[in-house]
């Protein structure tokens, strides 16, 4: 059997020394892949992440770097084209949005102003983003306009329909009801067979609760890191 | 004598999980650092970096850490105000921009309409940065809106005047006479003994090249982090 674990934040650029990061250190998604690779019946874990991110303690996963949401969609592409995967954990904090075009707060009203459209209306900027360079230091302000990210968990149902596929939600302070609904609707929109839903103020130093919900909306609560990790190769491996 | 050493690049929070980062390894600053701390003549190195910098080999620097500018601007106004330092190497990328609120387009489109300020006046925003949550991944695109930071190499003037201060200026992809006019400039202007000039296409996994200017812009090219290192050490130490 062969699993896909994506781990860590994408990386979005602003210029050349500019970026816009999702903050994940890697440390789940490095322990669901270990817990993996130390199990007999998995053949092979190819792991997708940043430069910055964690990765596994044991040397026989295969690193794939990949630092934008462009950037994990070609490696996730490029991977399904030619291998075929079982077990798919989406475990990377990918960017909702990336930066479109970088102005001034002026320039950009100014625009807007001697633009026809109205207010609701889409407004085109240049983008001198992502095409090099670095913006000056030296503007009064700056007004970064960012646009949404294609979905990257919906790509697995549409290039590998048959692998078992587990997304993840985080939220950030809500109470467990919403935290459920949430990650149950991240399971039914994109067909996953699991979800692991945490809120960002159960995650600390010592300890990492997470819910796995299934796709009768059951779900059990774990503790740590560890668990979680152990808890998804359990559920996954049939 | 004693040595400040600032090293990576800040980290501005967006939300809780988003943040806007400095691309800089702390490469150069943990090289210039240790050639700090294998000379006889220097008592302690106090290095400010984030928690993704790279730290100094030598264990008995003193680690102070900070993230965003306020961070940083923290941490030197702390350390200032009870050690004397004799050298400050400024080597940390530190943002020129921190982010005041996070709108959408149209909301800033709507909000710019109704208001009877022109153009190019200033338009408030509440902001909604900083102050926890995460934001939510639903908008149809999301515009940032950042204000300038305050110039921290100007505050060691002011707090430390007698210190040896070495400033530092990346530049990208300029001609050579540009990137020492701009360093001369920091250097001006901020009142720093030396200034460390770079350009970005001249930064790779082989070498780093850097323009030590002095006060009377006299410049000597460096062809790697050690010798970059060595040169200021050298300089500095009289």
């Amino acid at each position: 059997m062969n699993v896909l674990v994506t781990s860590g934040g994408t990386i979005e650029k602003i210029d050349n020394v500019r970026s816009i990061s999702n903050m994940s250190t890697g440390k789940l998604g490095s322990t669901i892949a270990d817990s993996f690779l130390s199990t007999p019946k998995i053949d092979k874990v190819f792991y997708i992440c940043t430069k910055t991110t964690v990765l596994p303690t044991f040397e026989n996963a295969e690193i794939i770097y990949a630092n934008s949401v462009a950037d994990l969609e070609d490696a996730i592409r490029e991977l399904l084209s030619h291998t075929q995967i079982d077990i798919i954990i989406h475990c990377m904090a990918v960017s909702d949005y990336t930066v479109k075009s970088v102005t001034t707060l002026s320039a950009l009203l100014e625009k807007s102003a001697n633009s026809e459209s109205s207010a609701n209306e889409k407004i085109n900027f240049d983008s001198n983003a992502n095409t090099g360079g670095k913006i000056s230091s030296e503007l009064d302000d700056m007004v970064l306009l960012m646009e949404r990210t294609p979905k990257i968990i919906s790509l697995f149902q549409k290039l590998s329909p048959k692998s078992t596929l587990v997304g993840f939600k985080l939220l950030d302070n809500v109470p467990l009801e919403t935290l459920i609904d949430k990650g149950f609707g991240v399971l039914t929109k994109n067909k996953c067979s699991f979800v692991l839903a945490n809120d960002l103020k159960d995650i600390t130093k010592d300890g990492h609760i997470g819910y796995l919900i299934d796709k009768d909306k059951n779900f059990t609560k774990y503790k740590t890191k560890a668990e979680i990790a152990d808890a998804i190769v359990s559920a996954t491996i049939q």
